[in-house]
């Protein structure tokens, strides 16, 4: 017999109050996304492991918890003695993205022509657990398949601060980038084209490391003269904002509807390496870390099938975005409780009553035996969403017979 | 690379309409327990693999998935070499039943003395595949914590029939029975307490076997007497329901609301050995097999505790209660595509048209470019829900300008 209770390292219990929140919140961002006509789909929990870490997923391939080979498959694994890798074929997903690509290589017979997915469900990564990290969180994705035009990115980022004001983050706010300046601006610092993706990574450390602290890796990985301009491109760019060319349009379409939303960042270079296009990153003055973010990976979807399939995506980080919604700002409505005093006629009351309560529209009628101590009882109920309270007897035949009270 | 784009040997994609319509009926499940005051918790998809084998989850141990362990854990387990039970430490939920006991013992603390929950969510067996049984599946379950008395099985039965109701499955009905009267029944045969289970699993394939079929196994197992009996037995009972005094409080009472919904069956059986109580089967016309059950298990939540716990739980099948629900039963929206045509004017108006169209209550408006082929693409999107469409020009300033037509 098991003696520790407590759920699997990194992993969470979601008790009713805030399980509901989720749920609300979840909820908004999904009706939101729908209202522009993404549609939801589901792909499964498992992939096939080899999939899982075809190098589509990048870091967080090593982090893929792996399910064991099962019955003969298993015992002939273990004989072989061919090592780890031989015994699981199976893998839990890290993100949704992944699964989608296979998911659209899969269905793509039965999908619309420009397919706009709506994605959300639990991730799981082998991380160490540590304060805002957890091995198993929800990831909430829309994406684009099949639109090479910017009409796709346009889609995405009305949506997303659609669904952020809608859940109470309307000060959220999106920095925008494009691959294609960023490589330039790298190519222009005297970085060989081999060498950009290091530089990239140099260069996505700016918030923690500050202008002297890239311009100092920068030495390390290129040489002096690479980090001497390196320096001075990152100063001439401090606080200056104007937007390029290739994304003026895009600026002026969003900022048509969400006025001063976006923000155009010149070393914004989001982890991913299969992005192609623009890339984006979701702030909000409420986090000290990113809360979303996406971009278009126009090179992914198609290697399952052997073509190019235009793809942008944008995520919001749902467990970020959970807690920076406040804790009633969604209006929670308050149950209703029904304190059933002893008897036959009391309890069917009580039950004919119930149902006519939620006829009306009341959103919880919870059932109650009296018990020896009511005030115990209703202050707990109180903690978890109940309001109110009134007792049901034998002779509280009508609706109306109930004296309905605030629980003080 | 992989070339298999398929998900995983016994799982599933949804599509859109599919998973919309999942969603819907889960949604009125829901929405419907919540209404009767239960609320909803989670708990995480993988627990520790001791809990899950642990003895509680009868033959679903055998089927649980295990997850390997990693880093330097699976380095020692592996150079260890004490076999394959060593290589895992988690595993994924076979049911929801087994982590609701596990989240109660951790919990309790902060939960209302009577905890009435609900619990939605994938579960994941390693079954062989067939046609109707799935590696992964949704399980919708509430289930009472901490009441003895009768008023618990009147609320779980009145909730899941009003649910069922709600999801256009008013036909569903409920066979009850007791485990002491089957206990009882079955030692009048002469069975010795000792083989009583054995004796279960018998009278369980009775509708498999018949009633010759029944008692030619008793007589395998439990010689001629027991099977002479066990005949006699079983033909006094058919078609004779008078419901027993055990029981006749529990049919009066959902009587009141649900005329006609409970049937006693005396060779109800229900797998789980930890049922103490009162057991259910949800049956329905449209399908040869139950699509839901539960029972009482007193016993079970307070093996993590060190003491009794009352409990009792009923789950509704949902992938057979989904495929019983027709396609429209629950009235899908409609939703609406404007087609963009070119220029920035008629992108902008688009927007705007679209953000208006939601504010005044349109479910799904989608954009599309104007494509070569109209109604090749209108066909496509009436085939996922789209009903309407209208075309947005430069000139298309209001929404009254729009000419929306139905796809024909």
């Amino acid at each position: 017999m098991a003696k520790d209770v407590n759920p699997p390292r990194g992993n969470r219990d979601f008790l009713p109050l805030e399980k509901q929140k989720r749920e609300q919140v979840l909820g908004v961002i999904v009706d939101t996304y729908r209202q522009h006509g993404f549609q939801q789909i589901e792909a499964p929990v498992m992939e096939d492991l080899a999939r899982l870490t075809s190098g589509q997923g990048g870091d967080n391939e090593k982090l893929a918890f792996r399910v064991m080979k099962r019955g003969e498959e298993l015992q002939r694994a273990m004989a072989d003695a061919s090592g780890e890798d031989n015994l699981s074929d199976l893998g839990l997903r890290y993100d949704l993205t992944v699964p989608l690509t296979r998911f659209y290589a899969t269905n793509r017979s039965k999908l619309p022509a420009v397919f706009k997915a709506i994605q959300t469900g639990p991730v799981f990564r082998a991380e160490r657990p540590q304060k805002g990290r957890y091995r198993q969180f929800v990831q909430c994705d829309i994406d684009i398949i099949g639109d090479a035009t910017e009409l796709a990115e346009v889609e995405l980022l009305n949506a997303s601060l659609d669904a952020l004001a809608a859940i109470g983050l309307p000060d959220a706010t999106i920095r925008v980038n494009h691959r294609s300046l960023l490589s330039a601006n790298i190519a222009a610092l005297g970085v060989a084209e081999a060498d950009a993706s290091g530089a990239m990574i140099t260069i996505d450390k700016l918030d923690k490391l500050g202008i002297e602290g890239v311009a100092a890796e920068m030495e390390t990985k290129f040489g002096a003269d690479v980090a001497a301009k390196a320096g001075e491109w990152l100063r001439s760019i401090e606080g200056q904002l104007e937007v390029p060319a290739e994304l003026s349009n895009l600026f002026q379409i969003i900022g048509a509807r969400h006025p001063g939303k976006l923000r155009f960042d010149p070393t914004l270079v989001r982890g991913m390496g299969y992005y192609t296009g623009q890339i984006f990153e979701i702030e909000h003055p409420g986090s000290g870390s990113s809360i979303g973010g996406g971009g278009r990976y126009d090179g992914m979807v198609g290697r399952w099938l052997g073509q190019d399939v235009p793809a942008v995506g944008i995520s919001i980080g749902f467990e970020r975005a959970v807690d920076l919604v406040g804790d009633d700002l969604l209006g929670a409505a308050e149950g209703l409780v029904l304190i059933v005093d002893e008897g036959t006629e009391a309890l069917a009351n009580s039950l004919r009553l119930q149902a006519e309560l939620i006829e009306v529209g009341e959103p919880a009628v919870r059932l109650e035996r009296r018990p020896k101590k009511l005030n115990l009882l209703l202050e707990n109920l109180a903690t978890q969403g109940f309001g109110r309270f009134a007792t049901v007897g034998a002779e509280s035949v009508a609706a109306a017979d109930l004296q309905i009270k605030d629980i003080a």
